[in-house]
């Protein structure tokens, strides 16, 4: 029996999987608290839950290497790509081996004439662009974090771009996956459409690990447009803002991205930013196509927001000015810590018929006044999918009970107007207990999907649902 | 025992659900051979190989009734739009109950404001459009023929306008469906984008009703587009029509139709729809924006169609002149018996990256005349999806050997330039051969799939997979 299992720290098969792996990988395995800890949740409220080793795995193969073992030994195995998602995603509560695959960063192929491109799971959406950037193409989908393409596909990451160009369920063609059995699959091949089979692509896409690790992606590219315009544009009301939202998603403008900040958002990017706007509800728009194809879009879009109080309408189609204005967006998590320094952050994340968008934010903006709460709102209005970055202290029960009350009321309130508890952020640990609102029976079916796929629950366990009783998934 | 089990004609299993739908549901269970041969394939080279009786449904819970006598009884269960599949999909090669949904034809909602209509399967897509019509709104998949939504969502169709606005597996937001345990399953809510859980919208999207039944198909809307323009463009050579569409979508065109007809099949055109183009491989293309936009992309595929030998460029934003091209467009099918009066037509279907569709037309058209064969080519080459109509004498034994010997080859030639045996007609019973070479081991999750889902193997037995050995497939 090796030391580790001796320890009891580990299981007698997590040990032996362990030991396995380091034999064959010499340095290559970590059992330092640091790098676990490293490699277990810390982005948000949930309690990090630390898997027993980290694997540093480089190569698809070495990837099917780990899994093989932990198969063997019915080990739970948890596959890491920049540990950015925000619902547990990556937590271990039945410990385990996290593979880590962010060393698998290579650039496997660029078609240029086909539009796609396929990269190892560990490539960032950010190193993709930079290499993109010469060929006069871009990946659109935008997290705001500088997230894995693996992680993202396995998340069904969207962000600010997603109104335009569609979220990681449409942008993703193929997938190489290790199933949890250690075979390697390619769920398709690089044609725009197919009509052979299950879609294999999008099962795993959304599937958070718990069918198969992604060691690649072949993705959708895009041109770079020859304009990209964006504007600011402040409102009176939160609901003039919406409305306009709804207004140009319904007239069929094909806006690239409008996000909604509300005036606490504002005030925190003000700060954090050193941006200098009114503080009151504004939409971030921004406009792509030939230079008379924006002209004629910014035309349409600002006769549209002086229809609901829209004010003063600014906008730049100059590179910094375009960059300082989305970093700016893309920093309102933390920017949002500047309104309440030493503050907890507690990331919310639903999405509702856009038709329902005003009253779901209305309605939420109530509650948080009602309880007692204090958080910004930002969203991506024209997909109906909002945020609040709710603040509060962690070190006060009644605090924690009251934002544990208020995130369940917000995601029953979005399900309830035929929307989701998660527009993009996933279930991981912390929606598991809406699945069944949501989806009813059908729950049972991805239940049978996933006993068949993995039939062991060694994939990443506890994410999604829980097959098995386990650990407390509780926040705090 | 029923009088049905003792004439031997049908498995005591299959008339005790015969004789129980006839009891519950008096005048709607039909046993005639008329109507029976009617809900086997007629539309192909495909053998018909009808179901044992038609129960016509009128609710999802007529459905349900059936189905769980169906799994109770372990009888085979197909189900029946329109009967327009391509690929043998609804076959009975087992035996069984056809439920015909044809009667399912409410328009359950439409939600203008978030553009999302909800419809029982039955609706067909032309029957949509003419209730959209008022309101300024339309569904654009369109598969040539009026087929139902639930037929076109089983099959994931797509279409000319594809290129533009994606095929069902983009514009399906929910289904609901009817399990093989008899379960009634909705599949998600309405918002636009969702990460909570498996993706089952997209699971039965292409799956040919052999998971479960679909009764309801909830759909993204778009606008009428304010200006829509239609052109016509002959070219020297296939090549160049093939080139000018790569260019144009490679330079980011929001090009809404780009179709490529060959010369044969502009003569069957001419001939069936009383054009008068010249016989000369040709693009019908469409352009959909404001009135400046459609300008600017007419200005701009005009110049691409000059480089590549693109001859007399033709177009109209007039709607009968729009209409009549498309409509000869989706003629092509049955024009292409003008050429050949009386012969049998083998329509066939590929799908490659784009990069690669010059030259797998080309090597297709080579095999064709190696093969002393003749056909017309049609394609959607926007998305790399092309059809080849042969045509052939299906009483001449040596003429259906070189058919099939041409349909095999065309399918390995397209996976093995990275693309899929179907791009949109589906697996069925056609393709079944071929799904090993294009997806190797993945093909055994999708297996593992069906088993879990559909464990007795009632649902459309005998299509995608052959998962028991059943009667032979094999053409004619």
């Amino acid at each position: 029996m090796s030391d580790l299992a001796v320890s009891g720290r580990v299981s007698a098969a997590v040990a032996t999987v362990i030991d396995a792996l380091g034999a064959q990988w010499p340095g290559r395995v970590s059992l330092a608290e640091a790098v676990r800890l490293h490699h277990a949740n810390t982005m948000t409220w949930h309690r990090p839950q630390m898997p027993d080793a980290v694997f540093f795995a480089e190569t698809t193969a070495e990837v099917q290497g780990a899994v093989r073992l932990c198969a063997q030994h019915c080990a739970p195995v948890i596959a890491f790509g920049t540990g950015t998602s925000l619902e547990g995603q990556i937590n271990a509560p039945f410990g385990g081996l996290c593979i880590d695959l962010s060393r698998m960063n290579a650039i496997v192929a660029v078609n240029e004439e086909d539009l796609t491109c396929t990269v190892q799971a560990g490539v960032t959406r950010k190193q993709l662009n930079d290499h993109l950037r010469d060929k006069g193409l871009f990946f659109p989908i935008d997290p705001g974090a500088d997230a894995s393409l693996g992680g993202m596909a396995a998340t069904r990451a969207s962000g600010t771009n997603a109104v335009r160009y569609g979220t990681m369920r449409e942008n993703v063609i193929a997938l190489q996956a290790v199933m949890s059995d250690g075979r390697v699959i390619r769920t398709a091949h690089r044609a725009r459409k197919s009509s052979a089979g299950y879609d294999l692509t999008r099962l795993l896409v959304g599937s958070e690990g718990t069918l198969g690790i992604i060691t690649e992606v072949t993705l959708r590219l895009h041109g770079i447009p020859e304009t990209m315009a964006a504007a600011v544009c402040p409102f009176e009301t939160l609901d003039g803002a919406c409305k306009t939202a709804i207004a140009a998603i319904q007239m069929g403008l094909p806006i690239a991205r409008i996000e909604l900040l509300d005036e606490l958002q504002i005030r925190a990017c003000n700060t954090y930013s050193k941006l200098s706007l009114a503080e009151t509800p504004t939409l971030f728009v921004e406009f792509h196509g030939t230079s008379a194809s924006v002209d004629e879009q910014v035309a349409m879009f600002k006769a549209i927001t002086g229809e609901y109080g829209g004010g003063d309408f600014q906008w730049s189609t100059r590179p910094e000015e375009r960059s300082k204005l989305w970093q700016a967006r893309h920093d309102a998590a933390f920017s949002c810590l500047t309104l309440r320094p030493g503050a907890q952050v507690a990331p919310t994340d639903v999405c509702v018929p856009i038709s329902r968008l005003a009253e779901c934010v209305a309605e939420t903006k109530q509650d948080l006044a009602d309880s007692g709460l204090f958080g910004p709102i930002v969203g991506h209005v024209g997909d109906g999918n909002f945020h609040v970055a709710v603040l509060f202290d962690r070190d006060n029960k009644d605090d924690v009970a009251r934002v544990k009350g208020f995130t369940e009321r917000l995601a029953r309130r979005a399900i309830a107007m035929d929307g989701t508890c998660t527009g993009e952020h996933g279930v991981g640990q912390g929606k598991i207990p809406y699945l069944v609102e949501e989806f009813g029976p059908a729950l049972d079916y991805m239940r049978l999907i996933k006993r068949s796929i993995d039939p062991h629950n060694i994939m990443n366990p506890g994410k999604i649902f829980t097959l098995d009783p386990g650990p407390d998934e509780t926040l705090q």
